[in-house]
């Protein structure tokens, strides 16, 4: 009796905006307190700091909690991946940062739970989904762009590897160094030292930039292309559902009605 | 009624075209003078461009204040954003500069009034509300990468602040120095210097680079397909009124009636 | 009759595809003359290049004039903005370069003579049309981006000055280390300098980056709405004339007919 | 006999997806392999690459050997582009590299072998494909921004010369230092050196970069709107297959028909 009494004002907690905006500062608050805590401090601060961490700490537990007994069939709690999200994030961030040596990751840690920013806002989350759906369609463009870069770098660490090591030591170090080069950093330092013992290796370079160049414009043109056309077909069927459009088979279906009733006519005339 | 005959006169000088281009003659100047007080100036340049400053401010208020007398309702007037603008920049610009420490203030506030330019020219009007439109649908993209940055600049400072406090000291710095890397600005000097404390910090900057491109990828694009969109309904619903193009409802309202008509036939022949 | 003979030989010169080759290659070979100049030559090689300058300079004499010959109505040659292109370019090209002073400028005019190229490939010239046509739409977004450009020059010549005057001198200084500033080239540098005076001025860059990138982007998208709805709608209106496809409205005119017909049966019935 | 029996179970090992996977396991070692070889390797270590080289070159030629004997006709094996593609990576990376002069050559000719990887994967080769068929879009705009190269790099090299030799000594050196002002990459070095000698070089850079940028936009334009147009038709003619929906035509068809149907009840009327 008393728990379903105390599962009732729960409920009533969890849909409750005002509530729904405490939450929010609170991951506010705790994204603040993680910038601040990069800044120096006195010890009666980090004192303070160290209390409010906890207080973050044991409020979203409590509002996991809220939540979870608030759902009506416990098992589809976990069935949602924002809410396994949620209890994660809070959960990895209760690893306690006493001992010197884990205070470094702890405070690491404690950072993600900005990311609870993205599963309380709907916007956010629609967004994030829409960005993981666009993965597929990344993913074989990458993989084309990683050859391309594995080939360069082999050639480059075969090549310039005496030139430069640290810049073309081995493949790892070619291919971040390559990296540098699509994103123009620096990379004409890169090309003038190579030049110097082989004339032509500007070849090398203008061919990388033109390919990788290349490859992202065309992942760049498939997304646009993917995603207009989605959003093209999406709002041209609400439209016609919206106005109650009849489609073109339909109007053909019409016809063919009316010259079955022609049909008759002239039957029924010749009789 | 001579007040009547004033308004009259005023309201015949706002639509004069000559008065039009008066003033963008004089706001370019004003932009001109502007310009030219960033040159060395001997004292008597100085004074006459003195005199032309308060010329202008003078030349402003009297434009303002006619198109004030020619509004039929005196209400309207500040209704207009534009008018409220104009008004503001104008009133803004009169403080005195002749204070040595107010000077400088009162030189840069002088320079906003180049932005009547845009309240004067309707295209720039149009374009400036085109990009103000575009902001809510900036405004959840760029919460999501203001959080990527949070998160990450909370990662660097706690990780690289040893290693160069004047990049890395405290969250602030991390944030200007993350969108530095962003803009491709040096970031290998900023990722060298890390990478030899810890060898795997360039998955930090790499994953960095990797996700606010996407982000902003995807904000391009959003915004890209939002103004196709209604731009393309907007001429389809042009061209199809112009040419008395009927909509396939009507087609299909046509053939019903036809329907009818044969129904009449039919049971007109039964009787 | 002689001239008309000559004429018609020079018509039939023109429309020969062997010339039209020939003059590319000449056209050609003028760039590579131009480019081999660059490099350090001999005395007899200088005179052959010398020698070759002319003899290119009087083909393309002849080659317009056989043009003009060939032109039916001597009027209409100067018409065409190719042909008065051409004619420009050549006669530039023939000013005296024996004089030392001249002859720097002598060469730099040679230059424009690859210009031709355009003139001579018809899918160069429709691509130099359509980037004409794109013009007038950038017009405005270039205007309100130089708008923000000169309010910041002259915010930044006005704070700036003192700190580094070959940066921020005058306004002119200003605009183009602005547009450094824009190009992302070692922006930080420019920003650090200015941030140990004044330690918000990273502000002033931020917000004008922003901007600059925004209209930037507007740009962009403009040309790409523009360009891709008259590319569509040219593309429909092909398409349907070509498979002769009727528009809605021929039908619905179908079926009015049809109405009509289905009258006079009524009438006629009632009879 | 024997021959046929044999061929009959290399087709079924062709077909079988284990082997499929084997082959890219195979490849994505050899590419492995290429990679581990730009470290240090002790003598065992290299001993046992040399050996697992020579197992991967026998491998990709029995594979290929399968593959031939498996086509029903031999002379279609080498029509197909992806057969002789993989045939000629494989023939050339059997170069013997024991000599040292040849050991440089051989190790780059088997990072080719990574190349085998998008023959075998059916996405990346539609992908690779479908930028081939871009191609002749880019020709002319390339050609167009070689001619805008060409022309800055004559002159550049013509007026800058004497500046600095390394920069502008001759046009093919002039051509790459103005790709470098393109990228952006530290360009304002490049220009603050000619401004000294001559103060309004400025402008020599910053129309090469409007000039460049811009035709650079209009190729990417370009691209979107032909990928697009091919994309967008695909799609519609695939759904109205798919849907049975009927074209215009069709109805107007079926209108005319019912049109003939009255004509003939009419004349049988009138009888």
């Amino acid at each position: 009796m008393q728990a379903a009494k105390l599962k009732d004002q729960f409920v009533r907690i969890r849909s409750n905006k005002l509530f729904e905006i405490f939450v929010v500062s609170v991951i506010i608050f705790s994204a603040l307190l993680v910038g601040a805590k990069t800044y120096e401090m006195s010890s009666t601060m980090l004192q303070i700091a160290h209390f409010l961490d906890w207080f973050i700490t044991i409020f979203f537990l409590t509002e996991i909690g809220i939540r979870f007994v608030a759902e009506p069939r416990k098992r589809d709690f976990f069935k949602s991946f924002w809410n396994v999200f949620d209890t994660l994030i809070v959960v990895i961030s209760m690893i306690p940062a006493d001992d010197t040596e884990l205070a470094l990751i702890a405070r690491l840690v404690r950072v993600f739970r900005v990311l609870r920013m993205i599963s309380i806002i709907p916007e956010l989350r629609i967004l994030l989904v829409s960005l993981v759906k666009a993965m597929p369609q990344l993913g074989y463009v990458m993989l084309l762009m990683f050859i391309i870069f594995y080939i360069y770098a082999a050639i480059g660490s075969t090549l310039f590897e005496t030139i430069n090591p640290t810049l073309w030591g081995d493949i790892t170090i070619s291919l971040l160094t390559l990296f540098r080069v699509m994103t123009f950093e620096d990379w004409t330092d890169v090309m003038y030292e190579t030049m110097e013992v082989y004339p032509f290796s500007w070849l090398f370079y203008l061919t990388f930039i033109f390919f990788t160049t290349f490859a992202f414009l065309n992942m760049v043109i498939g997304i646009v292309v993917n995603v207009m056309e989605e959003e093209n077909a999406k709002v041209k069927a609400e439209a016609s559902a919206e106005e109650g459009e009849p489609s073109l088979k339909q109007i053909s279906q019409q016809i063919s009605e009316l010259q079955k009733q022609l049909q008759q006519l002239k039957i029924a005339k010749a009789d």
